[in-house]
């Protein structure tokens, strides 16, 4: 019999998975819109004139079928033995830190933990590596995480302008660095106009520099004590910066011990995977003096509205924050994913632990060393803790070979030495085999003797803190870790409707590749033909984002947005410079750009100038055409965001790009909102010469509690070959390593290998209704700031709440409230001040947007409720927002129900989330600022 | 300089990982238990006559060893496409299930939900699993799951014993159900005495047996109405089971509307890997009128206290309900975690896409079955859903072989055919390959020709509930995985103190290996050379099994303890017929034995005989002495647990199987208890022939909800022989795989290799510390029944309550309101009525042990409250326990303030449990029976 199979594909991850409304709904939410068709509500959004040449090509794979391909890249790859140091070690990542931390969507899916009230989990953690890395350095003050060591370090460069007295202009580098330490600090110094000098310790002449860096221990193992040195540097009032190692911290003297201001470095080797470059946690700690000018995030302890303890984010730098044209810093994104795995390992561990991990490190590495000069091998440094290099003359490449073939890899160090560098792996076995590639058969000898002079050996207590000395059965810190996740509201309980921040699905099949052995076991700097399945990802990836962004080229470099940014415009820079004009130094920003537009565009040596707005909020063309001529020929680029941060597709923007390539200049479109773009407009058929994408919003990477993120630049062919350099070898790097931190462009390779060409532009039209279904829905009751000619928004809609200020409502009041009906509050005051944007991406549902709106219907019920008189603002719950258990089970003197308080509507009844504080108390925490872990008592009431 | 490394070993897994106490809290623990060493105290405990003759001898890896080892024998697995069908099929696992349930320690490391309150969660959905099969087989009542097919067919034959009206002792069996499943049905039929007939359906005489089961579709494919045969049965007064496939139900008429009484079947391929046999989750379903002689566990809706809607387990049939020397089931574990994939598979999927998953298979297996007949090929049969077979007369092997040259392995069909079951995996390469085996070249054709006759189409709609409709995003679908893990209360966030339930750590790196397609995508009758992996990991598991119980080979095959104890009895059985006393049927049992005992033994054919306790709770020597004796010739075994259900080392065991042995019987040591014994004694050198281990207690395997469990058996040399046959071809099977469910042998293995046998010791003895610092510490306001000569109990402890009622506290009070401290009560009324049995494990830190001991005594003192008049019983906290949030939100109206209620000691403060439901009406849901999802309506609230 002839029967009529259905045509629903179960496997179509696009349609059924990632994108949440069903056609149902969208049926349902396009009635509400107004527009007849999904492609209709498109035309009105999206101006005909910027429309894409042609729709995106490639077929989607189902999840099974992905994984099934990624297994057979995953065995392209192949995986050694790497001894090669130079920042990237070994590790053992406990299991319980990888399933209950990193494979948890609890914590890999959570936002940056700029509502406190929800992500006290996350803090704690945070707050847990703070504590960790200022003990082992020594100094007081550490930031919540940077994106690696090597930007850290020029991170430290900035500051140590900024904060040094002496007047020089010059920054010194030990040789001793690690090599990509070195790329990324000249790199960021030229445009800043710091002379980078590179030489030995001992060459230094303090008074001709503000500031110096060392390495410690030295990139090819030396470990030697810098107080002399430091207190040189202190006497001609510079500023002294030591990169370190965490693991060698647990046996050496600490760099705060040697009177160092600043230490820098890498959290990986404390169990997080090398991941053929990242992404790990780089640190940063200072002395009290100088906290106001780290860069970065840092967390702090406050109390909330009933005075108990509450974390918080202290001297915040996001976006907004950035001092926009005159920074020295674009930091915006952190690790914070991956420094909360650093934390956990140390909780882990404890300091018992970890001393006996840089035991045995120390002394596999001084049997080594033994065996090789019982042999008779020529081995250097004299004192080291981990690596040591052995001259072989003519017979590297021979050794290097053997290496190989015995499944390691050592380290190539200048023409005539290799490098070996122990790590927590190293066994007898690898030892032996060691060993066995330079011809010696003898096993190492055991020892007790030091590698070191004694009077290196650290003498202070570390991680006295009790969390470290948690009992540490797995049970005790499962739980832990459950608790703390438990905490925090992320994207696997509710929407979290951040504008600009594309909070969408972060599928299971996405992530797990990233937990491979045969992917996370690869060493950055391993040889190439041992990683031709990265290679194959990396360049299908490029070929995908090419043909949606209509770029030639891309790097991959770049580890954030900011970073990005960054790259793209030192990209331009050295392409004006190429062709003769390297006087152009004006870049043209519009007035409301994200704040890291003109810091980027200063680290970058350019003077910005900014461009007016239109009352529309458009870019004020006529100003953009005025400023452009007179820029003239010092006009270097403009920087746009395409939809503006508005959320509005501009149709000018054309025009924009026609005007910057007339004077001479360059366009850089900022990525963010490449998510209301994709398979729709390509920023590079528009008329922009580079631009950035967010891999962390736009294609799916999670954003892990603030991070990882990744912001890979793209250009025009007549750019590529200006893009920044390779990291281990060449000059112009931005990031420590060549592919940034390259595990997580596997999950934005599945993305869009799943999603397929049309599932990734059906995404971007479903963005683009849900964010008009919002407005839409809400406009009754709250103004929409921006929309487009035909009044429609792009991908996120800016609620106006100025008015309710009026009657003592503040746009806090709205955000806090609406974690009490279960979900993260949207962006507040950016880019305008008072006033809300929420962008709630394709991913979520027609339920879970009714349910928000709801909520905020409520909300608008509750102000009018206020501004009718019929309660105080100060008595309204909108006030007391968010409510905890703690009010219910205090008396209740309220002048609402506890009902109305607890259960607004949107709430869940049985699975409501419960904010563990109250409104946290920010002036409180900015005038105590706490940033490591409070003492034990603090935690007794728990 | 000489340094002195420390000795603290961060990698030693069993001291710093599983063993909850540190060193130092072992030193505070042994004080308050009065004994001056650890060891001390085991010899007061453990008596010397029975310790073990040396120690156990391997040594511990470290999990990043472990898993490199995994990874090494996983390598030696072959992952080949099965296409043999006979109940295991190649299916998608979705990701997001993967991720958030089988690799969520909130989901795994539940226990059974006998505890509603806490249990919610998993509670809906294995509501939601019985409805989907409910709905699926037509039948209105389905369980929560079953061990295997095989097993749920041979439950189904004793049921259908229990409820026909039809006198005759004959069983009918269609031979074209699954070999393994005849296999297993004839072992039970075996001893009841029941005749088992196998024929084709059509040789069927109705008056000659009191029931008889058809396989549809059959193994071989075929696919036929059964209405007719069923009528006939009816008839007879004959019970009619079908064994069905839910995939092919999605598609063919249902047992339900063929008229059958029983339906039974896997649901392994609704995205439950093969795991080379298991686990999976069984089915089964009956009419309304045989609901109550179903065996295994079924959810109800019941109300809570406030009259909300609450699950619970009705029907229960848990170990002490069984039916004792009665019985004919002794069915207490299910399939929990997998149900709940599987159930989740079906929300995941929803009708429309389990249909197109269902057509999808089918129109594949009619494209081979045209393309194979264009070719020539002698395919049969005419009506199939999945399945074919090809007539390939003497070319067979070749045939075989062929196919496993190009990756696939076939099904070996009698001597001559060869079978072929398309599953949800098959793809056209997949069918390109299996013609080309056949030499075949030209690509299969498209059709939409059905396979089978359109009467045999499906009318009936299914999975109509609006669970079966949600969204289906992954967004949505994980927040509803979350929202369900969430109402429960695991291991992940509180010890779970159940007496005889050995509720430790199931730690990350043991639950690694279980997701790796190595392991998990072999299909159990895989050619063995496929599977060497498996083979070296069961045969180092049974060496160590029996270095660790002192016997001599082990059977893999039984699924769960009570299906160990079975498997046990039936090997003696087999012994003594061997032997030529056949006529030895008595089993002698302590009156205090689990109810799975003589459960057991009646279904191994044995008569039970009871013997009594001495006044000590021991067995009393004399009674068993004069039973034996008086048994004399009869005298088939005891069955005797060690230590005893009352949880003491009794020092008579030795004289209880030389008794037994004296007179020609056999002894069967229960091995729940083994967690006191591993390191320190073994049962075969007490004396036992043959011991059950529940891997899921002892040896970490989780409990999953409910499930899964594995029970293998050990022998003595001389019972060895006697072993469960091989299911694929043997005689004698207990299970349907031939290492039962192989894939989680691997937490096992996993355990003893990271624990090595000083760890494993070591462990035992903490577990008898942990319980003995638990009784020292209650013991004055608990009376601690039962404890050794030397005043010690073993790994638990009874706390009597008993008196408790006078004043009307029940053991009920008392266990819910340990929900509102954050605990799983213990086990209750088990082995005494009216008493807590409590095991804290080796797992559990003093802290946690201490977190519980505060709540005990609070308890305590809120008892003596109402014993002494300050406060009524019935308006007492232990009366309203447990407390919920809907306690707060409502007027408080209580006796005792709200903080009294809600944060007793022990009970966490910002992270504390709130328990979704307050205490579930178990009369109510007993009297009002639901089975399946309620209406929607009762949502409403959530």
């Amino acid at each position: 019999m002839a029967y009529t199979p259905s045509t629903y594909d179960p496997y179509d991850f696009a349609n059924r998975r990632h994108i949440g409304p069903s056609p149902a709904e969208m049926a349902e939410m396009l009635k509400v819109v107004g527009a007849p068709t999904l492609e209709a509500l498109i035309d009105e959004t999206v101006p005909k004139s910027i429309r894409q040449s042609g729709p995106l090509s490639w077929a989607p794979l189902a999840e099974h079928e992905l994984l099934a391909k990624l297994r057979g890249v995953a065995a392209k790859n192949r995986v050694m033995t790497s001894l090669i140091g130079q920042g990237y070690y070994g590790t053992v990542t406990p299991p319980a830190i990888q399933r209950n931390i990193l494979e948890n969507p609890a914590w890999y899916t959570a936002y940056t933990p700029y509502q406190p009230e929800i992500a006290q989990g996350r803090l704690e953690a945070l707050l847990n590596f703070q504590t960790m890395v200022a003990d082992l350095t020594g100094l007081p003050v550490a930031n919540a995480s940077l994106l690696d060591e090597a930007t850290a370090a020029a991170e430290a460069m900035t500051m140590a302008e900024r904060s040094a007295k002496s007047k020089a202009k010059a920054f010194f580098v030990d040789e001793n660095l690690h090599p990509q330490t070195i790329g990324v600090i000249r790199t960021r110094a030229l445009p800043l106009g710091i002379e980078v000098i590179v030489g030995a310790p001992d060459t230094l002449v303090p008074e001709q520099v503000f500031g110096a860096i060392f390495q410690y221990p030295g990139t090819y193992g030396h470990v030697r004590d810098f107080t002399a040195l430091i207190d040189k540097l202190h006497a001609a009032k510079a500023i002294a910066v030591v990169a370190t190692d965490l693991l060698a911290l647990c046996l050496l003297k600490e760099p705060g011990a040697m009177g160092a201001d600043i230490a820098v470095g890498s959290s990986q080797r404390f169990g997080v995977p090398m991941g053929y470059g990242g992404p790990h946690a780089a640190f940063m700690a200072t002395r009290d003096e100088l906290k106001r000018s780290m860069p970065g995030r840092i967390v702090g302890v406050s109390v909330d509205a009933r005075g108990n303890k509450a974390y918080r984010l202290s001297l915040q730098t996001r976006e907004q924050h950035i001092r926009r044209e005159k920074a020295t810093s674009n930091v915006c994104t952190a690790q914070a994913l991956l420094a909360v795995m650093a934390s956990f390992y140390a909780v882990f561990h404890g300091p018992v632990g970890l001393r006996a991990i840089a035991e045995r490190v120390h002394f596999n590495a001084v049997r080594l060393r033994d065996a090789l000069l019982n042999a008779g091998a020529d081995v250097s440094p004299a004192a080291f803790f981990d690596t040591i290099t052995v001259k072989v003359g003519v017979g590297q490449q021979g050794i290097m070979a053997a290496a190989r073939h015995r499944g390691l890899n050592l380290r190539k160090v200048g023409r005539d030495r290799v490098g070996i560098s122990v790590d927590e792996l190293t066994n007898d076995d690898v030892i032996a085999r060691v060993l066995d590639a330079f011809g010696i058969t003898e096993p190492a000898p055991e020892t007790t003797e030091l590698g070191f002079p004694e009077t290196m050996l650290r003498t202070s207590d570390y991680l006295t803190h009790p969390v470290f000395h948690m009992n540490r059965a797995e049970s005790e810190m499962m739980r832990y870790m459950r608790r703390l996740s438990d905490r925090d509201l992320a994207l696997d309980r509710a929407m979290i409707p951040l504008g600009s921040c594309t909070m969408k699905l972060n599928a299971a099949a996405e992530m797990m590749p990233i937990t491979w052995p045969a992917f996370n076991a690869l060493h950055p700097f391993a040889p190439r033909n041992q990683a031709e399945g990265y290679a194959e990802v990396v360049e299908d990836l490029t070929d995908k984002l090419c043909e949606i962004t209509g770029y030639d080229a891309f790097s991959m470099q770049p580890n954030s947005g900011a970073q990005g940014e960054y790259a793209g415009l030192m990209t331009i820079r050295a392409w004006h410079r190429a062709r003769g004009e390297g006087e152009r130094n004006i870049c043209l920003i519009p007035i409301s750009a994200h704040g890291t537009n003109p810091a980027s565009a200063h680290m970058a040596g350019m003077q910005v100038v900014v461009v007016k707005s239109a009352p529309n909020g458009d870019i004020d063309l006529e100003d953009f055409a005025e400023k452009a001529e007179a820029a003239g020929d010092r006009l270097a680029a403009c920087m746009i965001t395409y939809p503006s941060t508005h959320g509005v597709f501009e149709e000018t923007v054309k025009a924009v790009c026609e005007i910057t390539h007339q004077y001479g200049g360059q366009v850089y479109i900022d990525g963010a909102n490449m998510n209301a773009m994709v398979g729709l407009v390509r920023p590079g058929e528009v008329g922009g010469d580079v631009s950035h994408l967010n891999l962390h919003k736009t294609f799916a990477i999670p954003h892990g509690g603030g991070g990882p993120g990744m912001g890979p630049i793209g250009v025009k062919a007549h750019l590529a070959p200006f893009l920044p350099g390779d990291p281990e070898t060449g000059e112009g790097p931005v990031s420590a390593a060549p592919f940034g931190s390259a595990s997580i462009l596997l999950i934005s390779w599945a993305y869009c290998l799943m999603m397929g060409g049309a599932g990734l532009t059906q995404a971007t039209r479903v963005a683009i209704l849900n964010a008009n279904y919002i407005a839409s829905s809400l406009r009754a009751e709250y103004p929409i700031l921006f929309m487009g000619n035909r009044g429609r928004v792009a991908h996120e809609c800016i609620l106006d709440t100025r008015d309710f200020a009026e009657v003592g409502v503040s746009v806090d009041d709205i955000a806090k409230r609406l974690v009490d009906s279960g979900f993260h509050a949207p962006t507040m005051s950016f880019p305008v001040a008072g006033t809300l944007m929420v962008e709630p991406t394709e991913s979520e549902t027609k339920a879970e947007l009714d349910r928000f709106i709801a909520a905020l219907h409520s909300i608008r019920q509750e102000i009018r409720d206020v501004a009718e008189g019929r309660i105080a603002a100060e008595e309204s719950p909108l006030h007391f927002a968010p409510h905890t258990v703690e009010d219910l089970v205090a008396d209740w003197t309220r002048a609402y129900p506890r009902e109305q308080g607890c259960f607004p509507p949107g709430s869940f009844r049985v699975d409501k989330y419960w904010p563990p504080v109250g409104r946290v108390d920010n002036v409180y925490g900015d005038r105590n600022l706490i940033c490591t872990c409070p003492p034990v008592e603090a935690y007794a009431a728990e």
